[in-house]
This record gives structure tokens, sequence and C-alpha cells, in this order.
């Protein structure tokens, strides 16, 4: 899904520019200037919105390419990945940038506070994400070409398709403002971390078999933990939904509390589908 | 070295009280209820510091602990470490609460907003590195008393001591908002990266030397990825305090590129020590 289709209205601009037009009678002029700047903010938290579904869409697209790398002994494409990080780092500094002449300029309030200070976080742990992309794509390309399909890399990928599968949701969470799809996706890094697990006690078996394997199965534990990691902070990307939209910090809280708080309706938020 | 004793004076706050005081021909009761106004908000950010480095104390703690339950088998401060994690995680969700209080109610500006924002990025940094001592907490558990010092375990341990001592010096520069200092700490990552790169090789040979030996080796390894990864964070912390004074943003760039912004003037900020 692209970061265009994904993206639904930002639910509280039409709020602020009603109350603006109640307050008509004081002054056309007023009103006029009013709405301009309400516009304006508008826009520019949008714009915020999409940069960050828009980077999310590229990380995404990061650990895809490192997976398929991995798994097809692909080391040009493994290549490419290491090369674009770049371009993750820079999409970060440019939103944060952002989010910081917001915060300067606009000084933010509820909300769009919330909002704005969920995006500074989101794209820290996108930008990990992408460095972790990066890690098992440099396992991938030290592989080569030479060394054949093992069952250790099929699950492997598997984990990656997993983890690729809970980020995609937890943006798409992030994109709806949907408490309850942030939690759902929060949910699945337990079975991340139980796949994981499995993994690595499997390559523990491997490398007590074959001690020559060593190194080459520590490159693959080493793509597990990493594509391990990216769970955790899709996992914080849903937390940070889950704020944004109940305004209740829902980190280091159990997962019973976590799902109380998700069914209940945000006390400091304005609803946000119609 | 204590918070309290740690703690500096945070220069702009004489400023903006200089400042109140020549708009003093305006009214008097209005400059009374200004000056407040503004002792109270600076007494807010000086406490938002304190607790930085309150929890910045904590981390440290639970790091040099964490190590030395590793070196000296000592399972129960082991435990003590991982069930003293919890105080961590409160700090961070405390000290967010307040900054997002500050933001939504001070609605800081140039200086004081990026003082804030970097408050906010470096608990995060403290949080994780928290549970990094916590996972090498419970490795040390894992082993248990019954087995003896190995020469990997004084590796471990060395580089324990080290990214410790990086964590402690980019607090420190926290503290003064000394760039120089910060990048300092910054290059002290590089030889944190080499030593664990020379302890996974000698692990690898351990591994292949004698197999059975593979679980535990793995415990090792396991405990000195997550003191590099301390070493990573504390560098964030750095760059943090470099963007804090210098105003401009030096992540991803090289170190070329970082020394010559430390040692720049800053062109949006107040000098940081008179």
């Amino acid at each position: 899904m692209t970061a265009a289709r994904r993206l639904l209205p930002w639910p509280r601009a039409g709020g602020r520019v009603e109350r603006n037009r109640q307050d008509g009678a004081n002054g056309m002029s007023d009103i006029g200037i009013t709405q301009h700047i309400s516009r304006q903010y508008n826009a520019e938290l949008e714009d915020v919105r999409n940069r960050v579904l828009a980077m999310g869409g590229l990380v995404e697209q990061q650990i895809a390419d490192a997976v398929r790398a991995l798994a097809e002994r692909d080391e040009a494409l493994a290549r490419q990945v290491v090369s674009n990080d770049y371009k993750v780092n820079a999409m970060e500094v440019a939103i944060d940038e952002e989010c910081n002449r917001i915060l300067a300029r606009r000084q933010p309030a509820a909300s769009d506070l919330r909002l704005v200070v969920a995006v500074i976080k989101t794209i820290t742990d996108l930008e990990r994400i992408g460095d972790e992309a990066e890690r098992v794509a440099r396992m991938a390309a030290h592989f080569g070409r030479d060394s054949g399909m093992h069952l250790d890399d099929i699950q492997v990928e598997h984990l990656g398709n997993r983890v690729h599968a809970m980020l995609h949701q937890a943006l798409d969470a992030f994109a709806r403002m949907d408490a309850e799809l942030a939690l759902e996706a929060w949910r699945l890094d337990t079975k991340v971390d139980h796949e994981y697990e499995a993994i690595i006690r499997q390559l523990i078996t491997f490398m007590m078999q074959d001690p020559r394997a060593i190194p080459r199965v520590l490159d693959v534990m080493w793509s597990a933990r990493a594509l391990e990691r990216i769970g955790d902070r899709a996992r914080n990307i849903c937390e940070y939904v889950i704020y944004l939209v109940k305004g209740k910090d829902v980190r280091h809280t159990s997962l019973e509390q976590m799902e109380r708080e998700a069914a209940q309706d945000g006390d400091r938020v304005p609803p946000v589908r119609s």
C-alpha cells in the first residue's frame, strides 16, 4: 500500500475551522486570517504525517529487499539496500527539523502536540529499523552467491516476512489513528519472539553438530537478531499510536492493561473516525 | 559523580529575567507576574535536567552492577539489576510526561525547545540502555555460580567498563552543555566497536575449538553485543548534546564534519558557560 492510499484525513482539522467560523461575528478579516493560518497549520501537520508514511514505506521496502537478498543470495540487491540507507537517514533528519519548526512556530496543544511528539519518536524507531535492515543486507552481501539455500535461511525469511507485516500494520494503525489495530500489531511481537527463539535454538544445534559452519551460522543468527529487533521497534510505534489516540502512555504496562486502555474511549482526544 | 554535583546552572535563565527587568517601565505588577512565571518556568526546565541526570545516574549504576555481576558470578546482584529496571522505566515515563506538560503549557522556543526535545530523545536512549544492562544481568544470572573466570569474561568486563565510562562522559557533557566533551565521548565509540569485534572473533575461535561450550559462549557473546549497543546509544546522547549546544543536527555526518561543527560557535544559542 502506498503512503498516499493509506492516508485518511487528520480528524482535528475540521473541528478547528468550525470553531473559527462560529467566531464570525467578531469581524470578517480576522476570521479570514485565522482560517488561513489554520489551513496552513493543518496542511503542515498533514504534510508531516504524509512524510512519516513515505519514510515508513521506504523502510518497509528496505526490510523486504534485505530479506529477499538473504533468501535468494542476491548480492546486488543486498548492496542496493546498504547504499539506500542514507535515504532513510535523510528523511528522518528532514522530518525531525519540520517537527521542531512546527513546535517552535505553531506551539501545538493537546492532540496536535501529541501528534508531533509521536512523530519525533516514530521516525527515530523507523530510522533504527532501517539500520537493522541494512545489517541484514550486509550479512546477505557477506554470504555471497556460493552457498545454497538452507533450512535456517527459510526460517529467517519467514521471520523477516512476519516483522515486515507487523511494521506494515503498525504504520496502517498510525495512518488511520486506530488504537485497536495498533494493539493487534503490538500482539504480533510475541509470535516474532517465539519464532526468533526457536531459530536460535536450532542454530545452536547446527553449530554444535558442525563447528566449521559456526562463522556462517553466526551471520544467520545476527540476521535473525536484527529482525527480532525490528519487531521490538514496530511495537514501539504501536505504543506511540495508542498514546496518540488515547492520550495515555501504555509503555511498560501489561498486555491486559494495554487492552483495557485501547478499549476505553480516549478522554482527551477528538473522535478519530466519523 | 552524583547528579547534584554534576549540574551546572542552565545558562539561559539569567538572560530572560534580565530582559524582563528592562521592560520594567511598562508597569510594576506586570513585571512581578512575568518574573514569577519566568522563575517557575526556569525551575521546571532545571528540574527536568536534574531528573535526566538522576535517571542517567541510575542507568550508569545498572550497567556497573550488571558487569560486576557477570565478572564476579554474583547471581544475587544480577537479579537485583533485573528487578531494578522498572525504576528506570518509571523515570522515563515521568520525565516524558513532564516534557509534554512543558511543551503544552510553556510553548518553549529556541534553545529551551531544543532542550526539551533533546531530553525526550535522551531519556528514550537511557531507557533502552537500561534494557541492555538488564540483558547483561539476565545472562549473568543464567551463568550461575558454578563456572569460573574465563579470559572472555575479563574482556567483556573491560568492554563494560569502557561503555560505562563513555556514558558517564556523555552525561557530563549533557550536564555542562559541553559540545567538545560530547564529541570526545562520541569518539570513544570507535574503540568500543574495535574491542567488541576482537571479542567476537575470539569467541568464535573458542566455539570452534570446543563445540560443547557453544551455549555458554553465546551468552558471553550476547552480553558483549548488549554492551556494544550501549556504546551506540551513548553516542546518540552525545549527538543530542551537540545539537542542543550548536543547534545543528550532526547525526549521519562524518567524524570530520562533526568535529568542524563542534569547533564552530553555535549561531542560534546563547553561550553556555560564562
